[in-house]
């Protein structure tokens, strides 16, 4: 008999459900848009619609036994309620939802239910990239900068589960204010959009610095659009050498590298796990990061540290959803 | 029958040990200068003489049993193991000392040995300002920076208890460099040794400003020596109201709440917990850090954020190295 859990993913975009096996293989699984400015009441009742849709399929398929349902959600979640505690502007309305409760009492099944980064930990610790650590910090960069802490194997939530907000770590008090209050957040250089906004900000001094003549721009940053180039543009132009994104990335490597090195004096990790968009350039910004950290820690603290991309790829939000079931089952 | 545990505390510059009784009052007390600069082995024996010395004092009073020694060392310790993992040039050799096994082999009752701003927040969770509260972080703001960090009731220790350097938490990655590594860390600013460097910065910035001549200077900083002002001037300016301190101080004030803001975003804590010299300084200090940490942190996890001097006083190293007995015993 096959034991499944049901992971549910959701984030500002969209959602996705998936039946997951043991071993972190997905066995079927479906993906709806969140639709987040329909506001609160009409995400939750999606996302019972999508889950219900996966449960029954999945009870459909023979020799399966349903464990459990595991949700991962973007903003803070109080882990012990199953309570949307406060989320963003993306998805008006999700403060307050009661998403662990309403999906227990719908489907009688036993459920968790944490936020998006502390989920995809537990993914990682239970069948990705650091299976072999107990004490981890793990980094997302992705549209914005997302976090989660594992010290001695367990999750670090906070007072009312909002702890792992890793983005709003500042790395600079003389930096721009960010929405959260604080100066000179991580998320403003290490994010997709703070990687834009640093291009918007690296193009606008040359145009300055030019007068009003446009230089010839042969080393300076391409216009790509209104908005300049986006952090793709930059990465792709950083990995070919070239020197206007290179100058841009220098920065986001430094306030990567002060921002991890302050967490490695923080919670003495035996490791630091990179997922998102972002660290899906893959080996060359691991060990750019890398290099900047190894300068910029204490030798007794990071002379063993290890720096490693995600282990579980596309499926990670809804594989390490469905892993709660596993480990806290 | 009265119980008493013997609490040491070993800094860089002296050792105190002291019977303490279940409610934190020192019953008996020795104190002796470190003499660090004579090495890791002369500066554990001293340690050895000193606690035994208390020791056997205690075992004098009639009525008392002694239910085992708590240990609070400067530098980063292996709690499981009691050894130093790694100490800084202000106590060379004093890494790799077996310091919990060797009072233990010595004296024959239990022992537990922590760093001494771990220790610290022991003592201010089992007698202290942290009594009703599970999750805080508490800052040592002394000649430098140090930190501990309590989750749920347990302190956060990392790999090898090497966690809890808040004092290398980067608030400026266009700061100077740290002798750790990092650029601006917390401690550059907020600490003693911090202040007066920036004073130092300040002075140096008015000369240059001013020429050859020296300035008329009554709004810059005053000369106090080849050294310049030291913190504790930089704190009386800035409590009298004088516009050079105050500039010095604004800059504290920003490192001290967007580091602490940062801290918040990354624990979710019930209270910070701020005590040494410079949080001496008292109300004033606990109320600029309040205002500007409520400014830069998400209202959901400022609002009900307590930012609290330390509640036990001059005696709060050993009395917290004691607790130790208590609270694991």
């Amino acid at each position: 008999m096959t034991e499944l859990a049901i992971g549910v993913d959701i984030g500002g975009t969209k959602m996705h459900a998936a039946a997951v096996d043991r071993t972190g293989r997905i066995v079927l699984e479906r993906i709806a848009p969140t639709l987040a400015q329909e506001g609160g009441e009409a995400v939750l009742l999606r996302a019972l619609e999508l889950t219900g849709a996966v449960l029954a399929e999945a009870e459909r398929l023979s020799g399966a036994r349903l464990a459990g349902i595991g949700i991962g959600s973007a903003g803070q979640i109080d882990f012990a309620t199953g309570k949307v505690a406060y989320a963003g502007e993306t998805m008006p309305g999700w403060t307050g939802i009661p998403l662990g409760a309403a999906v227990k009492e719908r489907f009688g099944l036993p459920v968790w239910t944490d936020n998006d980064v502390n989920v995809f930990a537990v993914g990682e610790k239970a069948l990705g990239a650091a299976r072999e650590f107990d004490h981890f910090v793990c980094l997302m960069l992705g549209t914005g900068v997302g976090g989660a802490i594992m010290e001695g194997g367990r999750l670090v939530r906070g007072a009312f589960g909002g702890a792992g907000e890793l983005g709003h770590l500042s790395v600079n008090f003389d930096g721009p204010r960010c929405y959260c209050g604080n100066y000179g957040c991580l998320e403003l250089y290490a994010s997709g959009t703070g990687i834009a906004r640093l291009a918007r900000e690296q193009a606008a001094a040359e145009t300055a610095a030019a007068g009003t003549d446009k230089a010839d721009g042969a080393a300076g940053v391409p216009e790509g659009g209104s908005e300049g180039p986006d952090s793709h543009a930059v990465i792709r132009g950083w990995l070919a050498g070239e020197p206007w994104a290179v100058r841009i990335m220098d920065k986001v490597v430094l306030a990567l590298g002060t921002g991890i090195s302050s967490l490695v004096h923080t919670f003495n990790p035996q490791a630091v796990i990179i997922g998102g968009g972002v660290a899906a350039t893959g080996e060359p910004l691991m060990a750019a990061i890398r290099e900047r950290v190894k300068a910029q820690t204490y030798p007794s603290m990071g002379g063993h540290l290890r720096i490693l991309p995600a282990g579980l790829g596309a499926g990670a939000g809804v594989i390490g959803a469905a892993a709660q079931v596993w480990v806290y089952g």
